[in-house]
């Protein structure tokens, strides 16, 4: 491919917002990347994290070993672009038009997700590398962070709709967000036990019930509060 | 210390009934079983999963290599025996006279657990340890599915006490159970984000919540539904 096609591919709208320094998307450089986020996946996923190395990368990437070296510096640099990469995907969560819905469609995409063979590996792998590498582990909260940030959404059109109030207080849409997928990930990495549909609606159904209980408030009240000190007169 | 005082030792009651195919405890072979376990754990604290050798753990449990080799075989029989034995303690689920107190209780004992580095390290060292080995997966689940076995009993007391009813089935104490600790393992081992005894709380009180409003239920009735078929005149 020429260089002016690479131009051309740049300016082809990708509507995922770069994160903060880095290169604009489609060039040659982004396909480098994503080129180098793929091997580090295979590798993830053949070797683990311990037995991931640059050689490897450099092997399945088609990236010099030096070029790798200078701009990722180390395996834990790789790892970590390779998650600062899947955080700047076009993702949206679910918008059915129910909080209900939402929750629901939430929790089954993640079951079908790490049900697939093709998406679970990967995804479990990254995991399982915040077990041996701080970076990593930074770099999986900041990519979660950011992905919990997208799920609000589902929250504030809840709220909008008038499906949800937290009495005495805002509406804890980071904690609400993050009750869905956590019995599923539990299972799914903790307790090692199988998840289905039905559990996925069972996860959402708690959320949802828990959510209603207003149990997910914040200390800080939403707007003027009943209760608020009077002006003095 | 005598063969003498060992048969004593093994004589003087620990409650926790031994798994099938387990030594008696307290006697040299629970003893040596007690050292290569606390040599596994270390191992995989300092080491990680990959990094553990029957070498290490000969070194550091005193037991001789062929010893390890003949009982347990390799690495990961050496791993799934560490978490059968840490399955035969006498741990029991919080008894604080309420439906509400024994799931926060519990949900505190997860949080003081995992925030506490003498616990913790060994604790997350197991679970890591399911990402790689298959057999280690398979004792995790093993493990989980007797420790929440034994949780269930905060359920049975709720029931019995009249504090929690299933309507039109039973209760599922192992969803409900499972429920209290998701949210709390979710943030320490996927997304890395801290947990404090707050979340411990809200945690507690969204299984409550969710419980209440009918979420864990099982397809088959408690004893006699409203509305069996009536026997035929």
């Amino acid at each position: 491919m020429s260089g002016e096609d690479e131009k051309k591919r740049a300016g082809s709208g990708d509507p995922a917002p770069p994160s903060p320094g880095s290169r604009r998307p489609g060039g040659r450089t982004a396909r480098t990347r994503a080129a180098v986020r793929d091997a580090v996946l295979t590798g993830l996923t053949e070797l683990g994290y311990p037995g991931l190395t640059v050689e490897y990368v450099a092997e399945h990437s088609g990236v010099h070993k030096t070029t790798l070296y200078r701009r990722w510096g180390d395996v834990e640099g790789l790892l970590a672009d390779a998650l600062d990469l899947a955080g700047e995907d076009t993702w949206l969560p679910p918008d059915t038009g129910s909080l209900e819905g939402d929750l629901r469609a939430l929790a089954h995409e993640i079951v079908t997700s790490f049900t697939d063979s093709a998406t679970a590996s990967a995804g479990s792998a990254l995991i399982a590398a915040g077990f041996q590498s701080e970076r990593a582990a930074t770099a999986l909260r900041a990519y979660y962070t950011e992905r919990f940030a997208r799920c609000e959404a589902i929250v504030e059109r809840a709220v909008h709709r008038g499906e949800l109030a937290a009495p005495g207080g805002a509406v804890d849409a980071g904690a609400l967000v993050r009750a869905v997928p956590a019995p599923l990930f539990f299972r799914l990495f903790v307790t090692r036990e199988p998840v289905d549909a039905a559990l996925a609606d069972q996860a959402a159904a708690a959320a949802l019930a828990a959510a209603r209980a207003g149990v997910f408030t914040t200390d800080e009240p939403a707007g003027a509060a009943p209760g608020a000190p009077e002006r003095a007169g």
